[in-house]
């Protein structure tokens, strides 16, 4: 399979993923009648849905990572060549802003949006973590079965239950950090990672929101190169 | 498998899953008092389980295509023989219908009637084009495991995410979209595919409908081939 | 595998395929606050969720058939030996009972209750027809796949659908028809299949539930024979 | 695979899944605004969810066993050698309390929280009997099939099940039977199994927590006991 047409795989499936979460998002909620669990399920049902069809569709061509941390762990487990690294995060990160965008003009809100949601503390950045921890362990651990067809199904189920057993509903996925920003919906993120459930929500200039994302995305890497050493080191 | 029983087969399938599509609907919406998003999870759940369900049951006698845009696709790349398509899109057209009207009689609706939900705009034909772009890039995808059971999985987890994720809660079926017309009902759609949920109801007269059917048909048409020739051509 | 074996093992998989119908119906109702909807979405989960456990797990036993439908039908197709048929429909029904009086019993209810629930007419017997010629198809057409576990999956998922798709949230299983007219509770059903759910209640006596259940399991009975001559006959 | 490795895994699997647990339950009943059916529905989907997740995860490295009573069991079977039995029940406990802990921090709980949760009587005592004869049931029969990875879903789609169909939303694992002790949130079970959803809250003393806690714990014993006889004598 050439470096192009993986690239486009994971180009495409991110993009698809992020509409799913996205447009997902805004549909229940606009039918839930203000029930945040009933949006929240429905959301939580089509993310995991999508996800296990398109980690099964676009696994046999570029492995569906689909998440940057996907690809840096597999990276440093010798899967992934070092140097194909950049292409993928880069395809990845700019699927995710085109789902943002598709999901939003579906639904008739503008292209993009900056988030006005938003969530702090230790509470949330605890929740990121065992979120991550979580996904890379099941990605780790399904790779030892002889299965094609596990892991998209374990990460679906995963996914399904980090909605909701996480305070931040994280999606331990960067490039969804990112694109969630962009959308000032459902799941729409200031920048990050909560849905924004249920969060008092209040105007924010750009600029502050621009720091909130950065800083974000630096805990995360922090965060997730912790992880991956942690991981890589212990062999799990 | 002869030629007949491969259409005997297409044909009870998707009747089967019509009956689910619309019968479903009407259920959920008659107990979900007044919750559209209720309504349309029952939906949902309800159609993506008998996709799984009538996809592995007739997988292996007709491929369980179930939809004429699957089987142009298929055809296009070389699995079906092209004499055989008019016998599967009539199968599935008339399986449809037949589905509608068993639905229908279920209920104790009328056994066809024309509906009279209605949407329009790009934002439904952006929603169409991305149900059936990722629909055929799921088939098309699976087709690359080898597992008889994968397909089925990932399709009914793709309309399960497509009915939330879409404004238009797009089936990206043209035999659905046919027979959904003929129920004025939860799923009913006047010329086609929205379940038309929270969708304002108007009154219309038939000979408009049968206009705006025509004209979503040749879009949808229009559509598919452009799409085909991308996936084809591409080689996704 | 002895007979003995195998007919416990269909004996305790109807029980417990019964008391998680019956169960989760109570449990449904009581919490949903009046919903019906979000009431059958727990039962729906429930019931579909225990059918691909207990098809999983009894499976290797005894085929897990757990349905006089489909005893009959496999023995119509020269699967299972006619002479084990008796014992395969005495474990189911009296599995069936049990399994209600132990659902009743932990809910606090009587052990058995005759239920009030009732629904009638052209309509209904429509569904259970559909709802048993799709199971009967379902059962069928996986037997082709060569995978243990299609099965379950394929039975558990039609059944979700179904429970939504027909009016009746029919069983297509007579030994379920015979054991919900023993508990007065949300799944209860006078004389076979409706949950009741929505349907008016009214008092009735004993004498005549005891007509409208051999009504129902005449009707049953002689639809069932019909559907399996066809099924038989047309290789389906 | 070394007892080390084995035993990190079983300790790590169990704690993510009383995060799942007691966080989705939290998360749940927060956001369903008083619907207890809809937390509950929420905090199934996690569990039933997370649960084929971490089975498909550890699986190949422990056997996933995250509970107890399956390591007793399967002990009992001449699986796992009885020298690695306290090894393996240490870290399962020993996990379960870390995950609680993560939970209650993830979302602003206090660390630990005595339950105040409660349920007694015979009805209980059957629901607990059921749901553990039930989950040994199904990891039995299901390692009668050649497939990893048909054992983790029958076993989420057990629970999913279990969690309606039992007055007790019984979890049939004595880890996850401690562990719940010390969330005093959705989840939480004085001395035990519960989710007191919909139950009476009323305070209690420590110390008459620790009886209970006892006394439900050597119930559960002597029934896990006498339970693992049968199971192994008949060779179900």
């Amino acid at each position: 399979m050439t470096l192009g047409r993986r690239l486009t795989a994971e180009g495409i499936g991110t993009a698809l993923l992020l509409a799913a979460v996205v447009g997902s998002g805004i549909q229940g909620e606009r039918l839930a009648g203000g029930s945040v669990a009933l949006a929240l399920l429905a959301n939580t049902l089509a993310t995991g849905a999508a996800l296990v069809a398109l980690l099964l569709t676009f696994g046999p061509i570029s492995g569906a990572h689909l998440n940057p941390a996907v690809t840096l762990a597999d990276a440093s487990r010798g899967g992934l060549g070092w140097r194909d690294v950049p292409g993928y995060l880069g395809a990845q990160i700019a699927g995710a802003v085109v789902g943002v965008a598709v999901a939003n003009l579906m639904f008739g809100e503008p292209v993009f949006a900056l988030s006005r949601h938003e969530r702090h503390g230790p509470a949330q950045l605890l929740s990121e973590f065992v979120a991550t921890f979580g996904l890379l362990s099941v990605v780790s651990g399904c790779s030892r079965l002889r299965s094609a067809t596990a892991a998209p199904f374990a990460v679906g189920a995963y996914i399904t239950a980090a909605y909701w057993f996480t305070a931040s509903t994280s999606f331990a996925n960067p490039a969804v950090t990112v694109a969630r920003a962009l959308t000032d919906t459902f799941t729409g993120a200031r920048g990050g990672s909560p849905t924004g459930a249920g969060a008092p929500v209040r105007e924010t200039g750009g600029e502050e929101v621009r720091m909130t994302l950065g800083r974000r995305l630096t805990a995360e890497g922090i965060g997730t190169a912790l992880l991956l050493a942690a991981v890589v080191g212990s062999g799990i």
